[in-house]
């Protein structure tokens, strides 16, 4: 028996594990796709404290040589259900694993266009976080799909690097907060498609124009770069009569990334919260796994 | 005049400056005393993801040379008062600065015994936090000073890692939640000195034993290490007439980093919350940099 499992192997799967380990509990991490999670495919990271910079794909690795020097144990597998109890069960697609104690780090995906090259060109000019990606583009030119809060908040920031941002929405209106839309209609260097979707992307190894469909009529807008701000989607699915989800199916779950579960824990992107990035996943590891530390000492021999 | 003004050079408010400049904020962190904060005078890091082994020090500089790579400047000054409104003040003992947003970092001390030889012995032998160092004494023999919930969760943890521990409480009994006590009681290589003072840290590099002061009678013990385990000062005595603290000081704001006054900000060990660790100051330096940068975009131009 393990005394903690972690399913995701993400920045808060690794610093969840890296807590544990070293205060002396058997650690499995699971993962179905990829060690290090979303952050793995960012071909540059300049906002984590610690790296000018580095890839997305090399802090991956460095999380990884920690956990796995300090005694840790991953296996690429998908979970299919856990089961709450004393002694609390990860079934997966190839075994039944037993645990004290269990910590959700499965993370969430941005929701994509679904366009034809548009996975290819992620992290070469198609981009989902302003704050990690914006400052990319100083002085360049962006588009930023969508139109409700974030989305606006991201043109904004955009506005004050980039020398000029298009917002796509696909409605009459935005749907942000009024003082937040207010505020991106004062931009000079800001122009809104209404009612406008995009079609294609074009670009081989860097994304280099969009066409859109503006009220009907094809349109071509030559840009630097793309921020894709249309929501993100939790891995939480396999949870969904076990954990109590929001209405969005992430976890329900303030900054103790307590459950409502004894014993199960949450962290990172797949938590309900308000801010995803690597530094509050690593903190969010390093909260459930003392949470959890401090659960297995409490219950359990 | 500058966006953003952060007041305390530690991971949580150098975290706040790479995500304000790196949003093309002007940016100024103020520091009384040490770039890097507590952190910077740990001599080994373990549990900071991304690096299996760094000094706090050099920690600290990778963040100095991340801010100052991005533009950020950085004062030694001492803040003795900011002043809310509009355009907000920070008054230093040599000059005051204006800000449209202010982010307070300032941190927090672990609370000393107070002894001779105590604090050149910090880092060697003597430390605060378990889930820090404590995986340096596997094995070996250690005391826990305190008796309260930090003091005994800590002395649990620390008798699953380490051979013996002694915890030495200046009171008749332990004042922790029953449970922890109870199990704190149930560990064999646990032994609890009540009525007890530390009065004397022997060693010359390296911490080698204690001499206590047990209901009376002196007594050396022996031990590998030393965990002080009585409480943290925040650094928030200047700001007890402008924003709310709770009672022991703390600034009262959840994770979401909003103190009771609009645009002014707080992260990391000087906020109210449960753990402090690197991490989880990061986070808050993340998250408060991002509502200083929306609070600016919404509110000036």
């Amino acid at each position: 028996m393990y005394d903690i499992i972690i399913i995701g192997c993400g920045p808060a799967g690794m610093t969840a594990a890296i807590y544990s380990l070293r205060a002396g509990k058997k650690t499995l991490i699971i993962e179905k796709e990829t060690i290090g999670g979303q952050i793995s495919s960012s071909p540059l990271v300049e906002n984590y404290p610690g790296f000018k910079a580095i890839s997305g794909s090399d802090l991956s690795n460095e999380l990884y040589d920690q956990v796995i020097n300090l005694g840790g144990e991953i296996e690429l597998e998908e979970v299919l259900e856990i089961k709450d109890g004393k002694v609390k069960k990860v079934i997966t697609d190839a075994n039944t694993y037993e645990a004290k104690s269990i910590i959700i780090a499965t993370g969430s995906k941005f929701r994509r266009l679904g366009l034809e090259k548009e996975e290819e060109l992620v992290g070469n000019g198609i981009h989902f976080c302003v704050a990690c990606d914006g400052a990319f583009y100083k002085n360049k030119t962006v588009a930023v799909i969508g139109g409700g809060n974030s989305a606006v908040i991201n043109a904004i920031t955009l506005s004050d690097i980039c020398k000029k941002v298009f917002v796509i929405q696909n409605l009459a209106d935005l749907t942000s907060e009024k003082t937040l839309s207010d505020k991106l209609l004062e931009k000079d260097n800001v122009e809104i498609y209404y009612n406008s979707v995009v079609k294609k992307v074009n670009g081989e190894k860097e994304l280099d124009s969009i066409i859109i469909d503006n009220n009907g009529k094809e349109e071509l807008i030559v840009v630097d770069g793309m921020f894709i701000s249309i929501g993100q989607v939790p891995q939480n699915e396999f949870l969904k009569d076990t954990i109590t989800l929001n209405d969005c199916r992430y976890i329900d779950a303030n900054e103790e990334c307590k459950t409502n579960l004894d014993g199960i824990f949450v962290a990172g992107d797949c938590r309900d919260k308000k801010v995803r990035q690597v530094t509050t996943a690593t903190s969010d590891g390093t909260i459930a796994s003392l949470q959890a530390i401090r659960y297995i000492e409490k219950n359990t021999r």
